[in-house]
């Protein structure tokens, strides 16, 4: 690995201008408007893939395009997928950046701009990784695959059905993502688990119109009070879920991974001025990273009654909504959540209301082995990277893909983030440490090494 | 009374000609557009009650002007003082009115416009009448004074101060109100009763900006959670307020009134149609009628949190409020309940919260004695005005004014409505029936009459 490490130390301000290149592009998949620099954004990945000599094609969707590149097949050995995205969250509300989004800034050692960390410095490691194997002279040891999307930021709604239709194409023994963080400054981590996601919206629907609140009030259903009584029924004073058999597949946490997030350094004190809050509370018997992360919960997402505007008016609404959603552990099914979450509502309509309960999107959670050998390797490559090995962390939120991946092509998948809490995605002043998108760069070209030595 | 009612008779069409011409002014209090117009009714008032040789004052104030006239006193008879209103609600939605609001035009016996019955249909009532005596060559048999205000819609906000400092002025023994309903159609009533409300807004706010409900759920407290919690918890499954002492003061309602509440010909089924739901419910144990009159309610007035939009959003939101108001019965004291719904709320507010509870306003319930001889009076007026006589009914709703009249002039309130459920108040296509116009005129004539009969 020495030309290889050498190379990566001599080419660090090169990384840094090609990062601040792609990051000029406002590639916001969001707007319409800016449909044209978000193909110019796809269109800049596929000329890096074939300044390195990767197969590379522009695949057309009836969104923004999708890239796909590959090297050469390498027979005996493991093939790794990269799956990243060239999109970014449209950069509002502008007036809160230091520096304009699309005019990468460089301040005490981070790079500012949209799409710093999400996910194009991220995302581009991998790609410097592969260059740094290819241009020190080395073949790759590995196959790797690439499959860079332009639609991460609006649903993915085209790569599902391509990754369904291309899994031949797409075959591999890992996908490796790093779209998510480290643990905190100086403890970078794997990611092994994500949870699953049930989202729904409560609509409860009372009189024609909405009525006058003293002459009707107490004698006609008032959907708002119903709607309060219903969500609040759905947890006890304990942050229980109270749906029956809610708990049925909830595979309890071991004590070994119970004790293995007590040794995380969480400063608990931190968190809550981060978030300026005075105290934190949820489901009893939990610790704060078992509750965010592997522990199923249900949250109210938004509330809509009556009158919402200054001051008061004396109104009976005609109807009330929720949206609110659970966040499901592995071995939760969302479809059985929501046959019970129906039942359980159904049978609370008192007379004079009339429920619609739309089912907005469903994913089941995700945890990888920590025993398997991909995950070993990693934390070789990491601690090869960052100078530390990681810790193993689960996250809260729902990646749906990473779901497909694990389906289509039966993979396992590595959750590299390179990230920072504080990096301010999908917020202004995104920003993006040089040193962790270096030492990402050096992780990455240790990963294919390390990959490599297992077999295929 | 042959020659007032020969007046009254003969008149039919020109009292509606001269509705017509005050319907025609677009008083609307609340838009600063229209204030030229709703000056503009406040002098027609004027000019109305200086052709019946009343003693009249345009007064102004800080907003739209009051409208106070007096006949001459009469030693040794009471005091009446009508209260009215001669501004509207604004006339919006436009699209969904038949003929414009503000061109009056009968259809079926109805005249249609904006104020047609709120107020200036009913207020003129009183002012007809007070012509028919007069214009048919008798003296009125007691003083009538008139006090007809432009900000009933709008708060009434200087009448309160200029009631309490006049009140040699306007000193009388009963104040006759018609600016509310019948019980139904060939149903005259008297409405004895008003509740009143105590109205809040609940703000709970949590972490320092909305975050990811996946990264956050269940670890951090969500403020839509507490807020649907607490205000579960105002009742129970009887529907009873939970705020210990809120019953305290309420006076239960006798055998006698109950089963007088029984014996209107209140049509359940016919109700349910009306508002086009498939039940009712309330307070365990009693009426529709009783829960909508003469007990006390809580109903949540607005809700908002989080995301509002189409779809979903993993938003866990920052903030959460909502505004919910209870209706008082007499003997409840608005500030007592702020005082306990305080202490209520507060021991519910769990760690990671911060509560703010805005007081909007308060204003007692009132009941007027059934025995009192204004009653009597009012009683045998509407039987000779409408050939039946009236029943006696409470209003859930709160007419703040009543208690100011009440506590300032120490005077018994007559409500006397010649309205309809269906009027359409505050609606397009507001209404008042002709007929009901002429037996109002009618009845006020007798009630001049019957109240002259009373000692002072």
């Amino acid at each position: 690995m020495t030309a290889i490490d050498a190379y990566i130390e001599s080419h660090r301000q090169a990384f840094v201008d090609d990062l601040a290149e792609l990051l000029h592009i406002p590639s916001v998949s969001a707007d319409s408007r800016h449909a044209g620099d978000t193909r110019r954004a796809a269109e800049w990945m596929v000329s890096r893939f074939k300044q390195l000599g990767l197969a590379t094609e522009l695949v057309e969707t009836a969104g923004h395009p999708l890239v796909v590149a590959e090297s050469p097949p390498v027979p005996g050995k493991p093939v790794a997928l990269v799956y990243g995205h060239y999109d970014v969250q449209p950069p509002d509300p502008l007036g809160e950046w230091t520096t304009p989004p699309f005019e990468p800034s460089i301040r005490h050692g981070n790079i500012y701009a949209r799409g710093a960390t999400d996910d194009k410095g991220q995302m581009l490691t991998h790609v410097k990784s592969v260059e740094a194997w290819i241009k020190s002279g080395q073949p790759l040891p590995l196959q790797v695959k690439f499959l860079i999307e332009g639609e991460e930021e609006v649903g993915s709604v085209h790569l599902e059905p391509f990754v369904a239709e291309n899994r031949q194409r797409l075959a591999c023994d890992c996908v490796v993502i790093s779209d998510c963080g480290q643990f905190a400054p100086g403890v970078p981590a794997i990611t092994y688990g994500l949870r699953g996601i049930a989202y729904y919206e409560l609509k409860l629907i009372g009189p024609r119109q909405d009525l006058h609140s003293g002459t009707f009030g107490g004698g006609v259903t008032n959907p708002a009070g119903v709607l309060v009584s219903m969500l609040a029924a759905l947890k006890d004073a304990d942050g229980r879920i109270q749906i029956p058999g809610f708990y049925d597949d909830v595979i309890p946490l071991s004590v070994a991974e119970r004790q293995q997030f007590r040794d995380l350094p969480f400063d608990e004190a931190d968190f809550k001025r981060q978030l300026v809050v005075d105290g934190l509370s949820g489901e009893a018997g939990h610790t704060t990273l078992e509750r965010r992360w592997a522990r199923p919960t249900c949250d109210i997402n938004g509330l809509t009654s009556g009158y919402q505007g200054e001051g008061a008016k004396t109104v009976l609404p005609a109807r009330a909504s929720a949206k609110f959603s659970f966040r499901l552990v592995p071995n939760q099914d969302p479809a059985k959540i929501s046959s019970a979450l129906k039942t359980f509502l159904e049978v609370r309509v008192p007379p004079g209301i009339r429920m619609e309960l739309v089912d907005h999107h469903g994913a089941p959670g995700v945890v990888v082995r920590l025993d398997s050998p991909y995950i070993r390797a990693a934390a070789a490559a990491i601690e090869a990277g960052f100078g530390s090995p990681p810790v193993y962390i689960r996250e809260g939120g729902s990646i749906p893909i990473v779901n497909t991946f694990a389906r289509e092509l039966d993979a396992d998948v590595l959750l590299l983030g390179w990230g920072q809490n504080d990096d301010n995605t999908h917020s202004p002043n995104e920003k993006f440490s040089l040193a962790d998108y270096q030492r990402g760069i050096l992780a990455s070209a240790y990963l294919w090494q390390e990959l490599a030595k297992l077999p295929a």
